[in-house]
């Protein structure tokens, strides 16, 4: 397995891209992935890395700009997790500095009449980035494939060649220009009790609890199992998968904002140039 | 004309909605209201009125959550300005205290043949919130009209009946469930000056600049006179138009702020109730 060992000592820590990075045709083993881990940003806690947080979120604001400007690049951000797994929260906290005109969240709630009326990749293909545009996805088309399977809504010969529609849809879409980056925020079983203890008990997040939502705690296993073979199989180098950690919430939101910094770094983006000269413009009164 | 006075202490003075209202039937004079005006909110400068901006921030941001978690009433912000008018940053500063997933801004350009090959209002109705959405349009179905009318884009047959469209659109909007609130940023054509020049002076935003933009100045008195007969025709109870002075970008900011608290507030919205009841739900292990 080619995935980078917490335990490892000769294993070289760079960063969240290479840490978290699920190598194309390694084999995910979740259950060895500690969902409570803290190896990088230092050894402190929350408070101590706010300043880290804060810094994170004003590069990517500031590359936001540049992405919009230059007009060329087209950013999609896929999100998965498991119920309370944090999705939500990890959105509104790492992208609330960018300006609101600059990015665009597409929540894939169940598909609608007219939805299922199309093959599973027609609403998504329809929210895709343009030129300049950052796009989040709050669950995605592979939803179709891990929803799908563990609750045996289509049978296996539909939701088997889906693991091929996706791979070769996301591989058109990032040899079109689309740079993709898909995160799935990985908490333990126990904390996801936790966290529905925590609605449970404060009413004012009550309207959130879907108390058949709770039922998908017995499929956590098998929900683990289709996780695993999902991103084993579908992260290449053109559309990678990354494993975070995200029992702690600020953990989960350094990790998430450092994978998108760094992305959006390699870009190489810069402020287009200017095609008039600005010491021939006059302004008139 | 029922334009509140800002030079008649007689009328009382309650808030940025009933100051800045168009009200249905008016004749809106452009020239008579002073870009450069900040009669509310105190006497002080920018530096004082940062807590009261915050205050409404924060209020917006508890807003949109009770908004989405009702999931019942849909609110479309209409922006429109001239160049330079400041909605752009308008929009970044008024709602980026927002769950980015809670806000969709729409950026209305020049429309593709796509966009072209249909009615005015086939790309606007697209983009029309869904229920517990507030949608932001950057430009809008009104550029149909103005533009449209000031360029000669298309022949007075064309945009006169426009008038009609909009106005039915609208209140169909609003009978079926949608607030609409409308804001024009009202910026003189001497500060519109000032901001081109400082664009000039600015390499960082040269890229926002098309030198054919700058020709519309000689159009700056045709734009005025269409925007005062298009808002005076189209500002009805449920779809009213707000004209705020907008040279003082805090004042502005503070403004549109106020506006949208106080129209959210008078939806009178509250969490929806449960139909279960908590003593009697267990999270299993």
């Amino acid at each position: 397995m080619s995935w980078v060992d917490v335990d490892n000592p000769c294993m070289p820590v760079k960063g969240a891209r290479e840490r978290y990075l699920v190598r194309h045709g390694s084999k995910v083993d979740l259950e060895k992935i500690d969902a409570q881990e803290k190896s990088l940003f230092g050894d402190a806690g929350k408070g101590e890395q706010e300043p880290q947080f804060e810094r994170l979120r004003a590069e990517l604001q500031e590359l936001q700009k540049v992405l919009y400007a230059q007009n060329q690049h087209r950013v999609l951000v896929v999100l998965q997790a498991m119920d309370t797994g944090g999705k939500d929260g990890c959105i509104r906290n790492v992208f609330s500095r960018i300006d609101p005109q600059g990015i665009h969240v597409c929540s894939f709630k169940k598909p609608s009449a007219e939805e299922l009326a199309h093959d599973f990749l027609w609403r998504i293909h329809s929210k895709i980035p343009a030129n300049g545009q950052l796009v989040v996805f709050n669950r995605s088309h592979y939803e179709d494939i891990i929803a799908v399977r563990v609750k045996q809504l289509a049978p296996e010969s539909v939701w088997q060649r889906r693991y091929r529609h996706v791979s070769e849809f996301e591989r058109m879409l990032a040899e079109e220009g689309t740079t993709l980056v898909k995160i799935f925020l990985h908490i333990s079983k126990d904390e996801q009790k936790r966290r529905l203890e925590g609605r449970l008990a404060n009413p004012d997040k009550h309207w959130k609890i879907n108390p058949d939502d709770l039922k998908d705690r017995v499929l956590w296993g098998e929900f683990m199992r289709v996780y695993e073979d999902v991103i084993s199989h579908t992260s290449t180098p053109q559309a990678p998968w990354y494993v975070v950690p995200a029992n702690r919430k600020w953990y989960r939101d350094l990790c998430v904002a450092r994978i998108l910094v760094d992305t959006l770094k390699n870009l190489n983006m810069s402020f287009p140039p200017i095609t008039w000269d600005p010491g021939t413009i006059q302004v008139a009164d």
